[in-house]
């Protein structure tokens, strides 16, 4: 069976990070007063929710290039590229909530992280067909 | 190859699900008139789109965590864990389609499952560094 | 290690075209001034947001019915299928943004590539009980 336990790890970090992003939408939905289905009304519960949301978006290309790159290369530089993502989410969430036009910091380093791993398991996938 | 077919086959059952209630979506975007690209303007139709937007955020945890549990501990018991998140999904979606303020006991159940997976993988992994 | 390769490149392919359709998402920000975190205000913008978000929709059930397909039938009619799945998407975000009345062609295609990868997988894993 193979397991990659550091991307395995890495890939629990993310969604525990994520798990918690929605928690704080949770959080701000009671602060702010926005009761469910409504998703807008209050300018710091939107800073939240897009947080969250634009996280879900790269999940989507993260999870699955952090996998392909542990099969491909190696289990320790894909975990290795992982966390470099989650401290850019984290530098993103933060950034984002206190004002929306810092944002960029943290989303530059998550998206280099995310390309990094794309472009790392390119290269063995056309080296493979060579 | 591995194959593990019964975590394959309820990760089948969620992608469906999560079809049905795209479908939900579309059928609400008919009867309550909200035509693409809007998705908001009338309650029910928001209640709707909640759920399956819920359901997405849910499912980047719940699939990630559904296989590591599958590789780290047993196809069986992921299975089993998996097909309770199904059921706490199928309960929330109901429940919040009928009233917002219901979505709680659903809502618990598909987390407790998903949160359960996350626990049991940690667990093999820190093991298998000890 | 089981590589799978042209199942990878066509899932390093959906993700890049994700990637672009952010980007597509972020000019039409600039162009039509509408800063984050707000998501509407715009018709066109709300087009090429609406598309950015059913590909999201649509990748939580296309990557897992792709590499289903790939482990229990074959990497080449999975990614084969895959291919369709990016074609349809490519016809579904140019027809959207220039008329929503127009999204069902690309639409359908990219649905019929996932539903056939879902009956295959389905098809494999009954076989394997019996």
């Amino acid at each position: 069976m193979f397991t990659l336990p550091l991307t395995s790890l890495v890939t629990l970090a993310a969604i525990i990070l994520f798990f918690v992003m929605g928690l704080r939408v949770a959080k701000a939905r009671g602060t702010y007063n926005i009761p469910a289905p409504a998703t807008s009304g209050d300018p710091i519960f939107e800073r939240h929710f897009r947080v969250q949301m634009n996280t879900l978006e790269w999940l989507a290309m993260f999870l699955p290039a952090l996998w392909l790159g542990a099969i491909w290369h190696s289990d320790g530089v894909a975990a290795g590229l992982g966390l470099v993502w989650i401290i850019g989410r984290i530098i993103y969430m933060v950034a984002y909530v206190a004002d929306p036009k810092t944002r960029s910091l943290g989303f530059v380093v998550q998206m280099l992280a995310t390309l990094s791993l794309i472009l790392l398991t390119l290269f063995h996938i056309v080296r493979s067909f060579l």
